[in-house]
């Protein structure tokens, strides 16, 4: 069988580009319209995408003048899609660094029963100062306490998650037992971190566990990919490096005792679609006009942890910026903005423009069958198991992928041309875990 | 104006008396069944219902042989029913001891805003070692700490709510101003519980926030119902204990310095309906003989802190009970059981049954007419604003009280034909909180 492309749909309000919500077509106050979102879920689900996904960060951050801000809670919002779509995957982030095993591992069970195992769940740690202080910290805990509580959190909840035996509900209403109380495993896990004595109160879901998702790429990032992750969303700006990051995790993943294959790796790209180059290139052009450098430069400034007048829009960035060890929370990314401004010796305002169209992410202008070559570029050549797709307009970068990109990878016999499965995990040829409690492995 | 009553279906799986189950029209795996909660949502919305509810604890509780276990999460599990219906409330419960107030504050706003204002809290504190050893507790903190935190919990989402005024969004596309920052008003909050700096991450949403229910009647309870609840559920097995609790609860209101009307008292009633008496009072038995005496007795003897041998199935209950005062959780619900056993003279067989219809709340049995009296009689003579309806099964206890007694409710003009108002406050008569930070009273 051709090897197979997979599709997730990343969505933010009005789309990836910061400046989007400017043009006339985009509502304003889409963000926290559940009928916008269900419109984004339909499109995706019609385009067959293995999934639609939704970042997330507990906190209010930077300008709220900037762009759309705030966000309904995803594992709520995805409960919302799940109600008004079929078959795709609906996954969230969520945070290991302020939640609770028991009840983020309880929600997305719930989650998963009520779409019918189409959950699941971006790992983060959250990095930056300001989520710390919304949670009774005065500092932020250190990039390797993060990872460290994220290993131990994610132990815990397959636990939770394995702790009734697929047939432990009999369901026997002549002999009037509902459950059998001999086939729960409460993990009665005692850390370093958490104490949760278990059982979880709900059967097992129908996925066995939501799809584990995990989107760092730094040192301690990537050793939690190898050991966790199903799919993991990266940020890449060239092929190269994109392959390098690529047989790193498969390296990884499979020394930590896995099957390479089941790790799914998908870059990000931020396409701008349109019947021709050049139109492609002024949708870019506009969007990029529609950037305030004043409140760009001041997340700039933020993100490299220098002052804002340390940055001058028509100069390249200052030297003597931290390394990427000094910084405590999104490190890889911080590495990658340096690398790009340094390598293409961009000024600030030129970086402010890449950044401001994906945020790191690779942008990408072109025809339908430019973004599907650019897609199948780096997917033939060991760079990509399937892509994250960036739509930098809202609705119509989505429906532009979804009507006039998705066909050509469909005619290359390198997209599904319907749903096979349905589960999120079929969507990604994965399978069901098994219980490790209910068929425990000899000795 | 006629007043009017305020009707909300509490509802459990397969329904509140704990064999329900066991009847063969009933689907045992209802409990995880998005499709049984839509379908419950909607019988209940048909009948015009102010609200629909649902208890939680973040627990595995007791025995999963004797009854359904396990419940999909509230909030989420709201946020789909809100997707099925149009008008109905839903109020979650959720608890200020096992969360953290920036994050259930946010999940609540975000069920305001996708139901469009028809989120309710019903806010606990979690009585219950087994709970508290699921959240990294070995002891149960105290019942005082327990209320301690949830006021202070309370506080800090009321100020989080209001952290963004009304107005915070200007959507100014020419301008490239989204949001006005001087508009956010971040609680930075430090108590003894928390700290939280703000402001929330989502725009005020449509009730400014969601209802805010209580349903604990000790006195800590009645304190803190006094101070924040809108609408009050409680246990109450005679008219004039009803009345007593009536009575005290909106003078503590007034004392608090709040307009007593805008508290809506609603004791529980779990009704067997059927078409003559003689046949409800056949289903309440036929539903009694199907409890497993062995696994109730087991529940009874924990919540009175016996053990399970000093309990005698054919005898009334044992001397020597502890008194309210050495009972650190659930401490209105043990008084009210000891208080009915002791009052009727029931042998544990008896107490048994009675709370396996309720779990101490009222059961009733009789026609839809003589439903409809019982509710009018504590109406009218001061014990209720309405009423807490418990289907002892589901759908069928629902859809006879919804087809059968809401009608001979209206037609007394007790109760609506029609939903006048949009969201879950205006269908309990109340107003929308203004934002106190955006229209700061003068000192």
């Amino acid at each position: 069988m051709t090897r197979r492309l997979h599709l997730n749909a990343f969505l933010m309000e009005n789309g990836h580009h910061e400046a989007s919500w400017r043009l006339p077509e985009s509502d304003p106050h889409a963000g926290t319209d559940v009928a916008h979102w269900k419109r984004m879920a339909r499109i995706a689900e019609r385009g067959k995408l293995d999934s639609l996904f939704l970042a997330d960060s507990p906190v209010l951050w930077g300008d709220i003048g900037r762009r759309p801000s705030g966000a309904l809670e995803p594992t709520v919002l995805l409960t919302a899609l799940a109600g008004a779509t079929d078959h795709i995957g609906l996954i969230a982030t969520a945070s290991t660094t302020y939640n609770e095993p028991y009840n983020l591992a309880r929600r997305f069970a719930s989650l998963d029963h009520i779409s019918g195992g189409r959950a699941g769940w971006n790992i983060v740690t959250t990095a930056g100062l300001d989520a710390a202080q919304n949670f009774n910290r005065t500092h932020l805990p250190s990039h390797r306490d993060r990872y460290d509580r994220a290993a131990e959190f994610v132990d815990v909840s397959l636990r939770l998650w394995d702790s009734w035996a697929d047939d432990a509900v009999l369901a026997d209403k002549a002999a009037g037992v509902w459950g059998d109380d001999d086939r729960l495993y409460p993990p009665a896990h005692i850390g370093p971190h958490f104490r949760v004595a278990g059982a979880l109160n709900l059967p097992r879901s129908p996925q066995g566990h939501p799809l584990l998702v995990q989107a760092g790429s730094s040192e301690n990032g990537r050793g939690f990919a190898a050991r966790y992750a199903e799919a993991v969303f990266t940020a890449q700006q060239t092929l190269a490096d994109a392959q390098a990051f690529y047989v790193d995790l498969k390296r990884r993943a499979g020394a930590a005792g896995r099957d390479p294959d089941t790790v799914k790796i998908l870059p990000g790209i931020v396409p701008a679609i349109a019947a021709t180059e050049r139109e492609a290139l002024a949708l870019e052009e506009e969007l990029d006009r529609l950037i305030k450098p004043e409140y760009a430069k001041r997340q700039l400034a933020e993100q490299l942890r220098v002052s804002p007048d340390a940055l001058d829009l028509d100069r390249e960035l200052p030297d003597g910026l931290p390394d990427e060890d000094e910084i405590e929370g999104a490190k890889s990314r911080y590495t990658l903005i340096v690398t790009l401004a340094r390598r293409e010796r961009l000024t600030v305002r030129q970086l402010i423009g890449r950044l401001g169209g994906g945020r790191g992410h690779r942008t990408f202008a072109g025809t339908p069958e430019q973004v599907a070559d650019a897609i199948q570029h780096w997917f033939d050549n060991g760079a990509a198991d399937g892509f994250n797709i960036m739509p930098p307009v809202l609705p119509r970068g989505l429906a532009d992928f979804v009507d006039h990109v998705v066909p050509i990878l469909q005619h290359r016999g390198l997209f599904r041309t319907g749903y096979e499965g349905t589960t999120l995990r079929d969507h990604y040829g994965l399978t069901r875990p098994a219980n490790r409690n209910a068929a425990p492995v000899p000795a």
